[in-house]
């Protein structure tokens, strides 16, 4: 029942074997990877040897979780037994006694890996060498930054199975050259539609971490709630927010340095001016068509409402909201929105028509000073602005030359954006929208399937291409991207299980690349018993990752792979 | 960026006012309901006075469930607020002290629920009458069998709200005449691709208990592995499970006990002669083809291999296999599976091909011999046999008329069912099935979606009729339905949310029937607010539920509901 029955339509064809992939699982790949043969195991007294000068306080919590892991993480390697048999082979190997982590000559005086995760995009160093020699005795991490000592941590804790009282690997020596193809590898998740508190948002960061995604981008409010506690604009969150699902200052604080600590960057989106009918609750008088019928003239979901952008007075409030909010954030990236503006609701608001009217502008105008307007506060603070494609694509805004533009609606919309000579991050729904595929959330639709069908597979984000449609000339362009959860249909009950493992299928391909360090292009057939590695990972460390298959296909890398079904002879052929 | 830019395309169309249903949701709708619009709460003092003599133990332990449950469910109402502004309609509302329970006078002496929940199909009494008096004093529940006052207490938990300290109702006085439209309610498990852990089972059959599903349907055994240890035959579960993820025969004793307590009955499936490569690892001698390659050609999951029912020997050791199982069970009913027999691992196994030849009889008449063995052995049990539809339509095998057949390629499939005169439990993949649409599991298919797409939404499963495609005269054949879970990308980590709420559709299409009490049909729209309020009850009471909207619309009964958008003039028209 679990199949349509195959063998009905059987295909002549050569039986190609299958590659089994070796047992060095790490994900994301480095980029730079060299492995022995040799047998080596964890000594019992292992240690961890910082050398650092006045190491910052989450480096050391860093290495504490490192510590951890390595005890608790239990890997059996995926084979039939899980790797006891390989207990034989750890007879009279050498021990690893220590992992000794110093910063280069270059990096200079440490700061906090908190500090160097928010710092701006260009200016990041998240590069580390890592050598386990074969002989054991002591490791040695290295890296030009906190944070790229971090991403060392997080690969040197992949590199151990558990078998017995064994933690070890069969593949020493090691050496490993790593640093990001790609500056932006992220996770969206939209805490408007429906709330998580803050130990879900925690733990995803955890798990983001772990496969070195670096950027939480926080779509917190929209039409449906304004959960977001602003100082100065308290009262937007205390009426717009569902009941007391509010994220205080304290929250924010709580999430940005738990993220920070982990080398992730908070970038907070308030989208404006559509998707904020929630405003309306406190400030009735900066929303247009508020709760007007039937609501799919006026919005994409309801409620219908939207700032009414062609008022200075509404201007000045949300450009005041915007900063406000930035100062909340230590990053210097900030989204204003800008998707889905609906145009219906401002041609029936008399407000907006009497602007026009006045002041002989056009919608058009209004918006693009609206956004510039936005944006040049962010800039005052320091800060790159971010946008969903529409402003460009749809409403032709004009934006400055440093700003970054979401792409959504297809991963053919970058071309648009690269011919416009704007940075890109890809956020394509055709590829990395986690909520599609799960069903229609719209009321009285007894057929409906989501909007954005089919479900997006891991296998699906993880052939996404950066630089498909683009020209050579334009790759420099991407700044990498992201997968994307809108909570229509998702809350705490499963945050993990519709997000882990696929959302590190785009951690790897803007981490990894296009090849993987032998130079073959990365394939879902060598990557999906690493992608377990991952996920049985995150199990054991509280995250409720799913499975990808049946046990008896995870333990036999290969052994499920598609293949074509021969014809077998019937009777009736003799 | 959730959902296509609507606004694009308007369409002329005249509004729709949106009918908001009532406020008394109940999950299944009750087959007769009278309900009024006085206030009524429970009085802190509120008892459930049981009045049957020698109550079994699992009747008083309903009884203190449900009390817990009216303390803890805390559900507020589905209104902006949460019903908080009711208190002021509490305020000298009348106090309801005592729901008294009795049996009536034909039920004769108190059975246990357990052994009226594993009574033959035909022979069970879920009736059950419920009388919630508006001036408050004493409501009643009577029923012919403490089954019927299990689905009672079930109904009576579900009436009631909570703001502030009040637990109250608003439409009282409350009468309710009560029975299942169908007998057989199901929810089918594979603990075979992957395994779950007896608590998981246990919080599932607490959720089914909810909504009044009534038969666990446990596909327990598979290809992938074998998790039953059978009393006579540890050696099959001991050598084909996964490792140590063995059910024991206490497991399955408390499992049985616990599910009858809760009114459900546990049907075991020993999927044969196929599906059963797993055996393999006790008894190569009676598995064909094992592991023969391509497994495409051999089977519709990997790994190939399936019994040898030509043999005398495998017949003989899986009929005593099945009756070891069956004595297990106290159910009635028994699955032997027979879904995709794979034939062309039979022409090219010698032994079968030997026996063919030897006996001079075709593999179909031997495939006949089999099931008829098994089914022989289960009848001599006093058990009904339960087989996949395949058996019937694709291998027109012969079988006695009082089997069950389980239709499962799609829903036109019953017809052919109806036509043998066969009885029908309803599981079509296109209805029914919870892990259609959410991508491909075999491995090495970069662009795979899963072979029954799209995902099943819980307005698709809402809106099956039993009676599709059958003539009147077959629609007593039909017993009822099963939702149906494959674990192929199932585990712990995504039971609740892949299940719940959408197993609840097929619980009231099956309970309820085609028509809501008010002689109304089913339909998705009125039914969402009362999915809402099962589904918060669940949450509360430790299943993760998912959300199926954002807050917002469920607060909002029908805001959210589908509706044509109305062309806005836009200035160019003018």
């Amino acid at each position: 029942m679990a199949r349509s029955r195959i063998w009905q339509y059987f295909v002549l064809s050569v039986y190609a074997a299958i590659s089994i992939p070796g047992i060095l699982c790490l994900w994301p790949m480095p980029r730079s990877l060299k492995a022995g043969t040799t047998s080596l195991v964890l000594s019992t007294s292992f240690s961890i040897d910082l050398q650092v000068q006045d190491a910052p306080e989450d480096l050391q919590q860093a290495i504490t979780r490192t510590q951890s892991y390595l005890r608790n993480d239990n890997l059996g390697r995926l084979v039939v037994g899980r790797g006891t048999s390989d207990l034989g082979l750890l007879q009279g190997a050498k021990e690893l006694q220590s992992l000794r982590v110093t910063l280069s000559n270059e990096a200079g005086k440490a700061r906090s890996i908190s500090s160097e995760a928010t710092a701006p995009l260009g200016s990041r160093s998240e590069e580390y060498s890592l050598v386990i020699p074969s002989a054991g005795s002591t490791a040695t991490l290295i890296a030009n930054s906190t944070l790229g000592l971090f991403r060392g941590l997080t690969t040197f804790e992949q590199l151990w199975y558990t078998a017995g009282e064994a933690t070890y690997t069969l593949e020493a020596p090691i050496r490993i050259i790593d640093s990001p193809a790609f500056p932006y590898r992220g996770l969206m998740l939209d805490t408007a539609r429906n709330f998580f508190p803050v130990s879900d948002i925690k733990r995803t960061l955890d798990a983001m971490s772990w496969a070195k995604i670096n950027q939480f981008h926080w779509h917190v409010t929209d039409s449906q709630s304004f959960p977001l506690e602003i100082l100065g604009f308290t009262e937007v969150a205390a009426k717009g927010a569902y009941s007391n699902s509010i994220y205080s200052p304290e929250d924010v604080k709580d999430i940005v340095s738990y993220a920070g600590a982990r080398g992730i960057d908070v970038v907070v989106e308030i989208d404006t001016p559509g998707h904020t009918a929630s405003i309306h609750e406190s400030h009735p008088e900066h929303i247009a068509c508020y709760d007007s019928s039937p609501w799919m003239t006026f919005t994409n979901e309801p409620m219908a409402g939207q700032l009414r952008f062609a008022s200075a007075a509404t201007t000045n409030f949300t450009a005041g909201l915007i900063e406000a909010t930035a100062r909340m954030f230590p990053s210097s990236l900030f989204s204003t929105g800008g998707d889905e503006v609906n145009l219906p609701c401002y041609q029936l608001d008399v407000e907006t028509q009497r602007i026009l009217n006045a002041t002989g502008q056009t919608l058009q105008q209004k918006l693009e000073m609206f956004v510039q307007t936005l944006h040049g506060g962010l800039k005052g603070l320091g800060k790159t602005p971010i946008v969903w494609e529409d402003l460009i694509l749809t409403h032709n805004v004009t934006v400055s030359n440093d700003t970054i533009v979401m792409v959504w609606s297809s991963s053919s919309a970058a071309e648009g954006i690269a011919a416009k000579n704007l940075q890109i991050v890809h956020a394509p729904s055709d590829y990395f929208y986690l909520d599609c595929g799960a069903g229609e959330w719209i009321g009285a639709d007894p057929d409906g399937n989501s909007w954005c069908d089919p479900f997006k597979t891991w296998q699906r984000a993880y052939i996404f291409d950066p630089y498909e449609n683009l020209t050579e000339s334009h790759q420099h362009l991407v700044l990498g991207g992201e997968q994307v959860l809108w909570s229509e249909q998702s809350g705490p009950q499963n945050l993990d299980s519709i997000i882990w493992p696929r959302a590190a299928a785009s951690a790897e391909v803007f981490w990894t690349g296009p090849t993987l360090p032998d130079g073959t292009p990365r394939n879902v057939q060598s990557a999906l018993p690493r992608l377990y590695d991952l996920r049985f990972r995150m199990v054991q460390r509280g995250v409720d990752a799913i499975p990808l298959q049946p046990l008896w296909c995870a333990l036999r890398p290969g052994a499920c792979d598609l293949m074509d079904a021969v014809k077998v002879p019937s009777p009736h052929d003799r």
